[in-house]
């Protein structure tokens, strides 16, 4: 057994672990300094729903590309309807009608109209369509009871988009009702930006593989199920390994091909990220590449790693599970949507809320304090849960979400308003 | 040409189209009449992310199921330190190591200790873990210069998860940290909710597929690129069927072959819903089942319409792509959430806040008003879009969301206090 000594570059046996302790803030910033977005590549539109995109959209030709129909009724000219009401209407001829997809062919004359649908293109000669419940038809005789201005039930040519007209911007993530312009534009290509491959490895002896039972002194992997969903949500693609031996020699070779693979964009160690004997994430990381960061003033993430093997970004995430969310949730997270394009913010949807109990913290330290929302006496309040350890995973399954308090405050008062993130799934 | 007469059952040539029109309330909660809640089925819980649990989960056994260190030390008995500090320390003899997954199998006697790492099994015969940092090591010889209590630095078997407990309820949607949980239960296979299979069929003579460049007298389906990611975001599993010809034969064929197919548990038609002489959904659907709602009191999705063919739920989306939207919005959105065991709520991010410009309504509809989120003199406030049509999809790719101004009232003032839902995507 190799208990640590005062050799090792990081940690300090006379201290708390560690020599200090970077800010959040710090570490976040260092990770947007040092990740920068993935590049683009093609994809098919029907497939670019919740993508980013690499290129703004600039219309190039008119939706509708053609004047049509708004209403059922009858195309014709409106200035021969002026003076047509109820009691005294126009009488036209109906020549033929124009359906969707399915234009009217011939020019309208004055005293003729056409029948025509909803969606269908106007008839040269015709600038109206009067609806058909203002009409009343005997055979191809039209009496029209309204009058109707030039223009009237037109979708004009263009007024859904004209061309030239700059409809999306770079970096948007694509919704739904995007899909669909893009699709009325005629474009089944977009330039988006790529997904980045994020390497997950797992580590630690006493770690069986996910969903297995539980041995005597082993258990099962929480963190490897719970990060693989938190890469997805954000717009990553995990690649999966583990779980690995505490092997030092392993561990280096493993990590070092995934840092030399060109497909990986990013790799999370997961264990074995503090200052103990069997912690050789850190010094793996600081022997191949850079240790920028080791150890944050974040409970409960407190032995979390950022550093760079080339230019591939490493975090080094705390095995217990509670800290290992935390640790993604502040930093993970942020490296991921970085290189996915996407709003570093989290994606958890928030509410304001009153406090319902104090929350007390220490200063120089942030607190990422789990929560339930349950009614109180001014309506729904916010409950820190009383969970002491990093390992109490169970607490944030019974969580409503999580509050921060910044390292600038020793905690909050109850009665505080503050803003809950919420883990519930919309 | 056939232009409806008086013996439509439903179109009515002298009003606006529908004789009656439904609330938006009363079609919501016919939907939750008719709609049931899919049946469940087994899955791998690694791919249980955003699935709805049909079974509650009772733990059956302990997390972690041995008790371990929770510091990295020396595992002792606790009452052999009472009294150590810096200068007075205790010696103990080193006899061993417990190291995560690989425990100390012999008993620790008066005066020995064990080196100890976070996550090993505590050796028989301790209670307590002194951190290595109040400890001096010189070959087996420990000096320990602390006092600790029993249990100390311990993680007691149970801590996370006590068996018997009821860890999560039937319907929830299972998120990254509950997967972790279940990883850590040994659970491989769980029981959810089924994804309702969605016939999205997109009718009308004058709609190309989508993403083709529109020609002179079609245009690109803009809707289904749209319905699909919207069902696929509700947890549905969209089957794509279009664009079809407005032939009333084929048509009806058609919808009979999915309604009469067991895999299709509900039938999303678009266009040809309204009243006109191309309108055949409302027909077909009447003809085949029952057309239990034609016409919404909803600005802009009126001709909207609801029926059921045999237990299949239908509805009857309009063709206009804005009308599509908040169509889905009201009601297809519910239909899919409610067959898939979800809350009926929007999935959209709200947010309060106030509104910059009046909004005005007619008594007895409800309006679905898309608006842009801006600074305004009082810091963000809400701009409705002033975009007419039910055709102007542009509209809703440059709103930032929407507000709804319910059927009792005319509008809303400048200055009202409102809830946006927004169209970002998180």
């Amino acid at each position: 057994m190799s208990i640590p000594s005062d050799k090792s570059p990081i940690y300090d046996p006379r201290g708390k672990g560690f020599r200090c302790r970077s800010t959040v803030a710090n570490l976040q910033a260092l990770i947007m300094n040092h990740v920068a977005q993935m590049s683009s590549e093609n994809c098919d539109t029907r497939d670019g729903f919740r993508r980013v995109l690499a290129q703004s959209i600039i219309s190039e030709k008119p939706i509708p590309p053609f004047d049509r129909a708004a209403m059922d009724g009858f195309a014709l000219k409106a200035n021969e309807t002026f003076g047509s009401d109820y009691y005294t209407p126009t009488i036209f001829t109906m020549i033929g009608q124009s359906r969707p997809g399915l234009a009217f062919s011939g020019i309208v004359k004055t005293g003729e109209a056409v029948a025509i649908a909803t969606g269908a293109p106007i008839p040269d000669g015709t600038d109206a369509v009067v609806p058909v419940e203002f009409t009343e038809i005997n055979d191809d005789q039209i009496k029209v009871r309204e009058s109707v201005t030039p223009g009237r039930h037109i979708g004009k040519t263009g007024e859904d988009v004209m061309p030239g007209i700059q409809l999306m911007n770079e970096g948007r993530v694509l919704r739904p009702q995007d899909l669909g312009l893009l699709s009325g534009l005629g474009l089944s290509q977009i330039s988006v930006i790529k997904k980045p491959k994020i390497a997950i490895l797992i580590t630690g002896n006493e770690i069986l593989p996910a969903f297995e039972s539980g041995s005597e002194h082993k258990i099962a992997d929480m963190n490897s199920p719970m990060l693989i969903s938190l890469v997805e949500r954000d717009g990553g693609v995990p690649f999966f390994i583990g779980p690995v031996w505490d092997i030092p020699e392993i561990l280096a070779s493993m990590i070092s091909e995934l840092a030399n693979d060109p497909k990986i964009d990013a790799i999370f160690i997961n264990g074995g990220s503090s200052t103990g004997p069997e912690d050789y994430a850190p010094s793996i990381l600081a022997s191949q590449g850079q240790l920028l960061v080791h150890g944050v003033a974040l409970r409960p993430a407190s032995p979390t790693g950022f550093g760079l093997i080339g230019s591939t970004p490493v975090l080094l995430l705390p095995g217990n599970p509670v800290s290992c969310l935390c640790a993604y949730d502040f930093f993970g997270c942020r490296i991921v949507r970085q290189l996915s394009g996407r709003n570093p913010e989290w994606p958890y949807p928030k509410k304001q809320m009153q406090l319902a109990q104090k929350v007390s913290s220490v200063l120089g330290r942030m607190d990422y304090v789990r929560v339930q929302i349950r009614n109180g006496p001014n309506g729904e309040m916010v409950y820190p849960l009383a969970v002491g350890g990093a390992s109490i995973l169970s607490g944030t399954t019974r969580a409503d979400g999580f509050i921060v308090v910044p390292d600038d405050l020793e905690g909050y008062p109850e009665g505080t308003e503050l803003t809950v993130w919420c883990y519930d799934i919309p």
